[in-house]
């Protein structure tokens, strides 16, 4: 499964002091050079698969997360909001199509004896056991260009004592924004992100995370966030984040 | 040992917007205000336990990571710099401390239901299997104020195939910052993130992050990170934060 050619750096910038062997913006304008709608996106990701969907309730989930999940659920139904299924590894979400090819390449300088031993797990769902870790879904609407994610943190997300860890929930909120990238607008890589704290978040306790594309211009996605509890009486955290525009490739047969 | 008051939101910010209940900043101008010296501590931070260190070399590590991971030992014996251990949990590294009693607090508005189980981990620690997740190790001098982390990330923590999720590198990098800025200056909580991806990490291989305090002003830490291959030719991502000060305090008897 793991492609050789990913053992590499992949710069994603275009403006750096850095030395650059490697550019992989085509020399395009405007979001519309993408030939992918968020309709044919969103039915791609959508697609039936024998994979297993995680973002299913399950036994760990705290009333509130349920309840809310519930709430969102009849959403699908009559105001076009779409539950998206979360597998192991993004390899499932993009089956058949891998990363651009001036993303492939060699560098000497970086580890070139990687043997992947073929269990991959996207970074927010690398814990296994129910509750310990991330327990999360993320409703997507296409037209709004909008994603919520609830979110519930385990007791193996711990920072402070008793609380989620920072780099917890800034990786929560940054796999939401590269879904809604993806979807809104084929934001694939993330270019920056910036998070202000404002409260601490109890583990086991239900943040909700409200996603926005607020722009898209020069192939970049302009994206913001809002992490807050139910009642929206207290805000976790905000954050904003720059996601660059590329189309996946066909792989090859 | 999970303390019932850390059921909270425990706000971290000065002139936020949102209405707030609880102030956790004391009136105090500078860092001088708090007691403890980087010397009281890093000693009490290096005092002998019990614990496992999880700092320590094992057959996933790259030779890459090893080696380096020499070189910074024998400089624990002529150049300042300090092996900072790694426990499972941060309850583990502040025994016998906690969160400020202003932070500890009762919120009708969250979840007031958590049961922990008692199998708290720091996230950077979640994952158990040797290799698969959160391979790292921290050097800090106290002089210098600055840190130095070998992170290997395995493939429990992709976001694109083949590559680290930004959000395991973010996470990593906060938790760096966290431990710096705790030892130089008593940073206990971060208050921003900033980050910018240059290049995408590839799982199994080696990141260097680079730590240091830029700054100690109005009881916050400017903290700056620059995480690049071993040999500085690949930027993998700049970052800086602000850390908050505050006195951890002595538990009740």
């Amino acid at each position: 499964m793991m492609k050789k050619g990913f053992q590499v750096a992949a710069r994603l910038g275009h403006h750096t002091p850095f030395p650059r062997t490697l550019r992989i913006l085509p020399r395009l304008s405007s979001a519309s050079a993408f030939g992918s709608s968020t309709d044919s996106l969103v039915s791609r990701f959508l697609r039936k698969t024998d994979f297993k969907d995680y973002a299913l309730p399950n036994a760990s989930w705290s009333p509130d997360m349920l309840s809310l999940y519930q709430e969102f659920l009849k959403k699908t139904n009559s105001e076009g909001w779409i539950k998206l299924p979360s597998f192991k590894s993004n390899r499932d979400h993009v089956q058949g199509l891998k990363l651009p090819s001036g993303l492939i390449a060699t560098s000497a300088h970086l580890s070139s004896d990687i043997s992947p031993p073929g269990d991959y797990r996207i970074f927010t769902r690398c814990i296994q056991v129910a509750g310990q870790g991330y327990e999360y879904v993320i409703f997507f609407h296409p037209t709004k260009k909008k994603s919520i994610c609830l979110f519930q943190p385990g007791p193996y997300l711990e920072g402070p004592p008793g609380f989620a860890h920072g780099g917890s929930l800034t990786a929560m909120i940054d796999e939401t924004f590269s879904k809604t990238a993806y979807l809104a607008g084929e934001g694939l890589f993330t270019m920056s992100l910036n998070i202000r704290f404002k409260n601490l978040l109890p583990v086991g306790s239900l943040a909700v995370l409200n996603v926005q594309v607020d722009k898209i211009e020069d192939q970049k996605l302009y994206m913001s966030c809002i992490a807050q509890s139910r009642d929206q009486q207290t805000v976790f955290a905000k954050c904003s984040g720059v996601f660059l525009q590329l189309s996946l490739e066909k792989e090859s047969p």
